[in-house]
């Protein structure tokens, strides 16, 4: 089961029935057919015929997500901890290790909670969203109306010097380049709009620390009421968001998400890493990122009105994973230690060459990253959050799966990652869900009854809890003390604690209360899970300090980038020892600052060189390579920390709760 | 008959006889077979499946070349000039201009002459060719090896900056660029090679003025041993010829020609133009372009023993035309006055991009052009002459179809062009053809016997007579009293004058002699040919003179490239009045200058400026707006001239001769 998954659609055929040659396979409900060599795997057969079945580990056997129900005897069948006795009565197998023998019918039932779109991430008022750059004196895309003299026999200059003679008299705008896909329609463009022409133009590129002259991307017969748009795009691990900008008043006409389709692949970036080894693994990733930001674009176009080559130019923000399988980059060493990228800062591209349904001469400027775990959604952040330009202390964090930390100022600046494991998304406890309807997200504990209460997303039936529930209920068991703060449950302080499958468990909601009939528990198994993802998080920022010397009490800005931010209560965070003890009105959420980082280097030239500084600048410390990191986790296991000095507010809190 | 080209495939079908939906057409002897719409043409439905069919005219229905055999009644026939009765009866048709309209089988006779590969194009030496540029201290590529260091937990810098780090250090080599098909292989080069890799870099590349720092080509385990080699090419509207270069050498390693493969589509620039605005026209050209050179990239491959990925960087030499045509560009307005070309200098451009199967990632340069009729083979003529570096006054020509004149030193240059018809390549003349084995090309008229005596190529039996061999014949028979000064047979001269189907004709070989037993003879109407196409490039020669205020007698040097210049014999042409009456010591013959520029330029970065700013130096003289060229052109069209004090070594020698 921990063969590669790579080569497992290479065994040889078994058994006397194989037939030689091809083997039909029909999916229902789509009907969807192909013939594949026996010893193909459903999911693989499934892949080239366009079938979507989730396999979230990355086709390792791990997941079980990739459940089918196989009609007769054409697979050979495999034991798998994720198939009870009843499911493979049933006719259940794992496509990812199931190999096709003969011919064969595959029922695969419909994806789980994909219709959801992820919440959380559209700005309340996008159209206010603050620029701190020069963006109308300096834009990055302008459009001007031009007009050429009519070549003659006496003036005989070609097409395109003549019209970057007319853009340089007329505009100012010297030294004009232009691709091949334009300058084949130049001609025909010029003469039909009878020489009076409207064109796009980006302003200012550079390769490498080399600016580039101003660039044509477009050009029509009139500049007159046509738009000049733009795209900023965050490419998240599980959901990407596009802000769909208009360069002419900076203002964020719309916005789009959807989940990463890459999440059929893994839903980690570790388990895509591993995808990408498979054959045509990578070349599969690559286009389900494209097709990701082309369904946006189309629900874009859909809603306003507009053709897509009216997008002159694109931003993308995404960690450093997310990028490379968007290029096609191989992205085996960012998990091999010691976890080196192919590139920080990514080559010039245009988005005809990657695929992107916008203008194919728009640009594709990807923010730069620093390193395997600090990518450019986190020099995106630095550079929306103003970190990059403040003279202030400044701590700034991105939590989900992955957390990445920056400390520092404008001058310097120090970052990290850790793996923090799902429990911050709900992931890896047992009642755990994502923050969609019916999840609880909020708790309190009545410190004089014991008794519960909560509040769900969209105030649907509770369906479980996510990962801002989870610090809510740890944190509110811990003060009234019915958690310790080694992460046990006290049995005799609740009612609501029992003995559960993995030992003692918190209802936290009865089945008559929740969706499903059954109840919501969480036990110390779930609650572990969260005590280390905390500690990593904690550990990573209390290493970063270290490092250059500062102490935590001097963070003067603990900015918090990333959905996840916007739903986390601070003084619970702080309770569970998650985030430092620092007075609440330090810290501020920031929304999506992937996006927004996106969305200002899209306006704003400069910004683009500065976020190349800030990339330049930010030193990557590997926190497996730093020999303080492992006791600060250890430390930061407790609730809140083994040093409850540190949490000052805390114990002042459990003073007055009288717990403990 | 005259009606678009493009439009005649869509002729609505005529008749009960035409079946609904598509009609299955068969080609002979290759058994292509396709189906197509009723009133497609015979021409568009073999295009369709590949095969190839002459229509040097450009499918206008003009030039007769594309006769085929059709049999049964499943087309349209239609009276063409071309078809004389006994072809018709045979069943033959002009596949430009037959449409189907039922089932229907085609015999494509084999093509004429495409075997024979065009002549005079290898240069004696070339492993000798001079380079005047510094190309030894400023390499256009240059092969590097490197040792990157590896890469560590405390040293993360990612793969590509790891790189450029090395190159900085080792080589001093800054800021060097790549593009992602090298991105994507690299995490993998590197560790494969244990981080020691040999990498073939351009050293200086530009965008329209703006210079870029060097760029990664390749990337391979060693630099020790490995070639790096480039091609230059010179694009001709006839032949194309391919030097291989060895970049480390300079030397030329091998060169090999071949026709364009275009001339399926028309013999000359302008049905080559005509045949574009054909549907898929113009993609079919830039295919047969890109073909053409590939397939001396085959030869190349197999003579030498070499990967074609080991071809860093190409440079293209052609006439306008033919690089828009290879871009891709609509070569429409070059032709409609004022015929204005879209480009003067290329975008940059990857070989892969273009579909050349050398290294994808080679840069392809080609040559800037000045107007639509002085292109890059005279820009790269310039260069490689060394025109563009003289103090002396210069005349520099190359003549074919099109002849291209320019006059000048260093600092300042005039140009133009005619079109001289296809006389000098033994077009247009009854008897006249390429220079080709059997190719009559010296003649010699004894003064006494006034017996002619003749040379032909490879010393086969004579077939016919090509234009050095036409040059010779009237230069002779002026010169003997045979042939008067306005260009008329002098009837009792000699036995050899009789009268013809034409008129007065004079026989140069009987055929008892000849390869096919029929005499070859010239009439005044193959001589009245001669005498436009000369007349045209005196007169083009005369007026840039005029232009500028000089007399043709300053010329100091007066430089021929091209083919045809190599096998002229100069007092001869100076005796029709085809070049001026200088000393004959001041002509030079340079061989295919267009092809030696492209050499120079592939081999020199500064060349490759220096030829920008010989396009840009240039003045194009359109001879249609100038009202001199008229009076000029009718004065030249007399032997040698009108004005025979023009002419006084031919005076002399008529005077010698006592001829007149």
């Amino acid at each position: 089961m921990s063969d590669g998954a790579s080569t497992r659609g290479l065994d040889p055929p078994e058994g006397a029935a194989v037939a030689a040659g091809l083997v039909p396979v029909r999916f229902e409900p789509s009907l969807a057919a192909v013939s594949v060599p026996p010893g193909t795997t459903l999911l693989d057969a499934a892949t080239t015929v366009g079938v979507e079945i989730d396999a979230p580990c990355g086709a390792q056997g791990r997941c079980g997500r990739c459940k089918v129900k196989v009609v007769g005897d054409g697979v050979r069948r495999r034991p798998n901890v994720h198939l009870p006795p009843a499911a493979v009565a049933e006719g259940y197998v794992l496509a990812c290790e199931t190999v096709v023998q003969g011919p064969v019918t595959v029922e695969v039932p419909p994806p789980r909670e994909r219709r959801h779109r992820p919440r959380g991430h559209a700005v309340a008022e996008p159209e206010e969203l603050p620029v701190h750059c020069d963006w109308r004196s300096n834009p990055a895309v302008r459009v001007v109306d031009v007009e050429v003299d009519p070549p003659s026999l006496a003036d005989n200059t070609n097409d395109f010097d003549r019209l970057r003679r007319a853009l340089a008299r007329q505009h100012g705008i010297e030294d004009v380049r232009a691709e091949l896909p334009l300058l084949r329609r130049l001609g025909k463009d010029l003469r039909m709009s009878s020489w009076k022409v409207g064109v796009a133009l980006e302003m200012r590129d550079w390769v490498y620390g080399t600016y580039l002259p101003p660039r044509l991307i477009r050009i029509y017969p009139s500049a007159f009421g046509q738009r000049s748009l733009g795209l900023a795009v965050d490419l998240g691990t599980t959901s990407v968001v596009a802000y769909l900008v208009d360069f002419t008043t900076a203002r964020v006409i719309d916005t789009a998400s959807a989940y990463n389709r890459q999440v059929a692949c893994g839903e980690d970036v570790i388990s895509r890493i591993v995808y990408a080894r498979r054959e045509g693994g990578l070349r599969r990733l690559q286009a389900l990122a494209v097709e990701t930001v082309n369904d946006l674009l189309d629900e874009l176009e859909r809603r306003n009105g507009l053709e897509l080559y009216e997008i002159h130019e694109v931003t993308i923000a995404g960690n450093t994973t997310m990028i490379h399988l968007l290029l096609g980059l191989d992205p085996r060493y960012l998990r091999e230690e010691p976890y080196i990228p192919t590139i920080g800062q990514a080559p010039k591209l245009l988005a005809g060459e990657l695929g992107l349904r916008v203008n194919a001469l728009a640009r594709v400027h990807a923010m730069p990253s620093v390193g395997s775990y600090v990518g450019g959604d986190i020099t995106s952040g630095v550079i929306s959050s103003g970190m990059y330009a403040t003279d202030k202390l400044t701590v700034f964090v991105d939590i989900g799966t992955n957390g990445e930390m920056v400390l520092g100022t404008r001058d310097w600046m120090v970052a990290c990652a850790c793996s923090a494991g799902p429990a911050f998304e709900g992931g890896g406890v047992r009642c755990g869900m994502r923050a969609t309807a019916g999840a609880i997200e909020d708790v309190w504990i009545d410190s004089q009854t014991l008794e519960p209460s909560y509040r769900t997303v969209d105030d649907a039936e509770p369906a479980g809890v996510c990962g801002s529930g989870l610090i809510d209920l740890v944190a509110e068991l811990f003060v009234t003390g019915i958690l310790d703060k080694s992460g046990r449950l006290v049995r005799d302080r609740s009612r609501r604690v029992r003995s559960g499958p993995r030992g003692p468990e918190y209802v936290l909601a009865w089945g008559s209360e929740s969706a499903d009939g059954r109840d919501i528990a969480v036990d110390e198994v779930d609650i572990d899970n969260l005590l280390r993802a905390k500690a990593a998080v904690y550990a990573g920022i209390a290493v970063l300090c270290r490092s250059v010397g500062v102490e935590l009490a001097d963070v003067e800005q603990f900015l918090i980038g990333g959905a996840f931010g916007e739903y986390v209560d601070i003084e619970k965070a702080i309770r569970i020892g998650l985030l430092p003890d620092l007075p609440v009105e330090r810290y501020r959420f920031l929304g999506n600052t992937s996006a927004l980082g996106a969305y200002t280097a899209l306006l704003c030239v400069n910004m683009r060189q500065d976020v190349l500084d800030v990339a330049e600048k930010m030193t990557y410390l590997e926190l497996s390579a730093d020999n303080t990191f492992m006791d600060e986790y250890t430390s930061a296991l407790f609730l809140p920390h083994t040093h409850i000095e540190r949490f000052p507010s805390v114990a002042a809190a459990l003073d007055g709760e009288g717990a403990r």
